[in-house]
């Protein structure tokens, strides 16, 4: 089972700031996007999920920052799962400009319904994410 | 009844770009502030018309970008109906750093149910914006 | 002489808003990205000409919306540049999903140095983007 | 000395997501005005330090998202100085609605040239930020 995913991602001009760097909440929004491919390479489906009625909230994030990235710099981002509960999923984020590392990211997701209680996340994805 | 409303805005830094500039995707948020706070100066309440399953959605937009704004400056923002129709409103807005006009812009919003399909503008919403 | 640069682009969910739509404002950032992505395809490297003091900024832009995009959906983008003078470039856009027209856009962009000034577009710039 | 700071937000659409709610990469931008405004109100002027050369990076930031923000609320921010070293600020925030704890954030800040060299932050800087 898939527990990792590697994706490209490209710095956009929107996503800079007067500094010449990209500004530092796109992280959460690149780290967003790691979280949803590595879901999608394990044959999951968000926007199905969110149809559902079942949706990720993202609980906790922290990241530290060692260099900044630029304007139209292509950058790999590395997205794991690092832990697996019945309500919760933690994943850990590397960032790199070809070998050197630029951030790193870690954060907790739960599973809520459309009233926002927690939800055990469904079997079928638990077996998704788990290791055989 | 109100037909026009004067907000200021503080260019934030998230907003900026490599160039020291705002962004320009940004003045559209700009203006969708504008718009909303006019609906509010009316007594309008946007949050609430979404509750009851109606939505403006942006049909037409057009900007004039005659001088950059930079980062933590103060602007100004005029929002007015220019126009107004069974089914949309038009505004203009025109964006100015003290006397100094940065910006102008015009956009064209229409009324949708959640199905998507084109509504009337409600009629208490349509006296709120209507010339007495 | 490439004229036209097609793309692909999957919404992102920091780019929808509460109606489950992609952001109105988001638009402009898809057509930069067009325009970048032509530019590169044409052999230009706009990273390089902003270290050589050169910058376009947008002067005009006007956007038709014409149904909405939502969250996870891979849209094409279709940029064309229509016209070219001494100094300004101007773009048209097509937002596609799959034989599906969403939008449409135009777009003027000037060349300014450092210190704002307009400047002429350079040679080997105009020679990219000419017709032979 | 000024070592806190309460300011009023209030959520615009553009910072939704179809979840319906403020997008939680924002909240790094809330933060980021909690500090401007914090170290404003300590007579410091950031923009002003930018034009001498002087730049703060975020280094480090973590947050805790306890319920989630909608559209149009209007929400309460405190960023409050937690410590401080010759090249680093640190800061911790607490965004409320009404008595309500929302989320709760914290970051470290460094000082860097436009070579993106750790500088001391400057003495009459470390002033305004001291403790008597």
């Amino acid at each position: 089972m898939t527990q990792k995913h590697t994706l490209e991602l490209r710095v956009r001009y929107s996503e800079t700031d007067a500094m010449g760097f990209l500004h530092h909440s796109n992280y959460l929004t690149y780290f967003e996007i790691g979280r949803t491919e590595l879901f999608r390479a394990q044959g999951g489906n968000y926007r199905r999920m969110e149809e559902l009625g079942l949706f990720f909230v993202v609980v906790k994030v922290d990241v530290r920052f060692r260099k900044p990235a630029r304007y139209d710099e292509v950058l790999t981002l590395e997205t794991e799962i690092s832990r697996l509960t019945p309500a919760r999923l933690e994943h850990c984020y590397r960032l790199m400009r070809g070998g050197e590392l630029l951030t790193e990211g870690h954060s907790v997701i739960a599973c809520i319904n459309r009233a926002g209680e927690l939800q055990r996340i469904p079997e079928d994805l638990v077996q998704l994410t788990q290791e055989p």
